[in-house]
């Protein structure tokens, strides 16, 4: 079979009958009208094989992230994703990898009506970029610049799984079968918080998604917002291969992961202390864990209580991509 | 110097006052409004050393075309630039590299009201990746379906200068000292016609730009429209270096580099017979030189008619990004 040429690649894994699109893919742009009373939210994502993924990973799982970071960064902001493009570089058109690539990308964007208007494909070192747009009612946006003093600080789900698959991947540590089934699926499949980032709406003062760590992200939080913070080190949820390793000789390297390890995709927000009531309610309808995990104070910094309400010394710093 | 953060390369090189947008850079994601009336044009393009451009070339003229290509795509659809997002693999902070790129992608997006509203870097092997949002108003996008038979064909500025300057690059042909300044320039700093796409509403039929060559992309414009094509090749608008190697021994390859050479951002457009006499006005009126090449027939494939009225047997494809 003769190697498929660019055009044929769109047209025959991502051109598929257009949806909400006024114009999908196949002409020079998309064309796509907005709800009325709603402001366009977009955001851009690169991932880069052997820094975010691996060159030998599932491509149905490397198809699923790499959209699945760009709907976390919509979930963040509060915003309904509605359109996506991907832009990619691969060394070469391998139909079997694209095709498993495509089922994992899609099965992603039909779970949350996400349509792909938009691609371009090029030869070049495996290479992928995701544009994903969505629409959040005018002035609702959670931005990261709104948390007060006083507010609480909670996350979703539990925090460090993928960073202990990576540091099992890189022989750092040794986990469990049982354990490594469920951090590498954080990993590799990690679940973007759309519904919550919705609902978080006219809630929520500040919020983020931990891509880099929780010190990290949560420190641009505080950033923009002009304000500190205090967090709880026990109250950080965490998996059973997490509470293992705090609790034993790997304790430093566990602490880290949980602390700034990136790649979990959960959100972190805040929320004034007189609303804490109505998370527990929100969590039961969402079916998705969520912890209160400190406070937002007025003096600048993180500060992390220690088990025995001591100060953490030396914070592990957040995931920095530039970093070797 | 210690090195920059990823944090750091975008807060230094790419975030600039907010304009128009509700939130730029430095949040999980941009917000923006749309004008009344108007839909959402948006766009993504892939740029690999070594492919799109050279490793070696002069990053402000990278910084341009990274941008440029992107904005043909606003032109060739009729749409309205107003905001872009960078995503780029980088090899390494190199801090002068790094301004010299944003200098020149800031001087082009300064030149059309462009705002850049959100980024994303990380390491990698040099790759870009530019997404364009334009506004056009409803209904008014200029498509690749709508050329009818016995519509004019015509091009903007003139044709294969950029493959020249490739061509000569590669050893495959040489140019004059005085020739290559001019194709070079075509090949690194290329215009992107905004404003002709934008004055082209109302009274274009179909639209596309030249990326990938005049027989390739004006082949996409009669496969969307279900017609055919006759091309006058003495028409077609060319330089002075084209007009040379045509009537030379290398008239083979500079035929290749008009009909099918990539990278000229030119537009292609048709128009319905009778406003033919509309566009010279416009022409004088814009400061560029449009060519009428050519008549939209019902039979499909392209004809292209050289100088002695005889057809021209085997034509030349248009680029491929997935070519060897």
């Amino acid at each position: 079979m003769a190697a498929l040429t660019e055009f044929e690649v769109i047209e025959r894994f991502f051109r598929r009958p257009s949806g909400s699109a006024t114009l999908g893919i196949g002409d020079d742009a998309a064309l796509v009208a907005l709800s009325p009373g709603c402001e366009l939210a977009v955001s851009v994502d690169m991932l880069v094989s052997g820094r975010h993924f691996f060159a030998n990973d599932d491509p149905e799982s490397i198809g699923h992230k790499t959209l699945a970071v760009n709907l976390s960064d919509m979930a963040a902001i509060g915003a309904t994703p509605r359109w996506a493009l991907l832009a990619g570089a691969l060394p070469e058109v391998d139909t079997v990898w694209l095709a498993a690539f495509a089922r994992g990308l899609f099965a992603l964007a039909d779970a949350h009506h996400v349509e792909l208007i938009g691609g371009d494909t090029t030869r070049g070192p495996l290479t992928l970029s995701v544009t994903i747009l969505g629409e959040v009612p005018t002035g609702q946006a959670l931005l990261r610049s709104g948390a007060k003093p006083g507010d609480s600080i909670w996350v979703s789900g539990r925090l460090g799984d993928a960073a202990l698959a990576l540091a099992h991947a890189q022989r750092q540590l040794a986990l469990h079968i049982e354990e490594l089934a469920a951090c590498a699926r954080a990993l590799s499949m990690p679940i973007p918080r759309v519904a919550l980032g919705e609902r978080l709406r006219g809630i929520a003062t500040a919020a983020i998604d931990i891509s880099d760590g929780l010190t990290g992200d949560l420190g641009h939080v505080l950033h923009a917002s002009g304000v500190g913070a205090t967090i709880d080190l026990a109250a950080i949820p965490r998996g059973a291969a997490m509470k293992r390793l705090l609790s034993g000789a790997e304790r430093e390297l566990a602490l880290r992961c949980l602390l700034a390890g990136g790649d979990d995709y959960e959100l972190c927000f805040t929320v004034p202390r007189g609303r804490d009531s109505s998370l527990g309610d929100l969590a039961r309808e969402l079916g998705l864990a969520l912890a209160r995990i400190g406070t937002i104070d007025d003096r600048a910094g993180i500060v992390v209580r220690d088990e025995s309400g001591r100060d953490l010394a030396d914070l592990p710093r957040g995931f920095d991509h530039f970093a070797p």
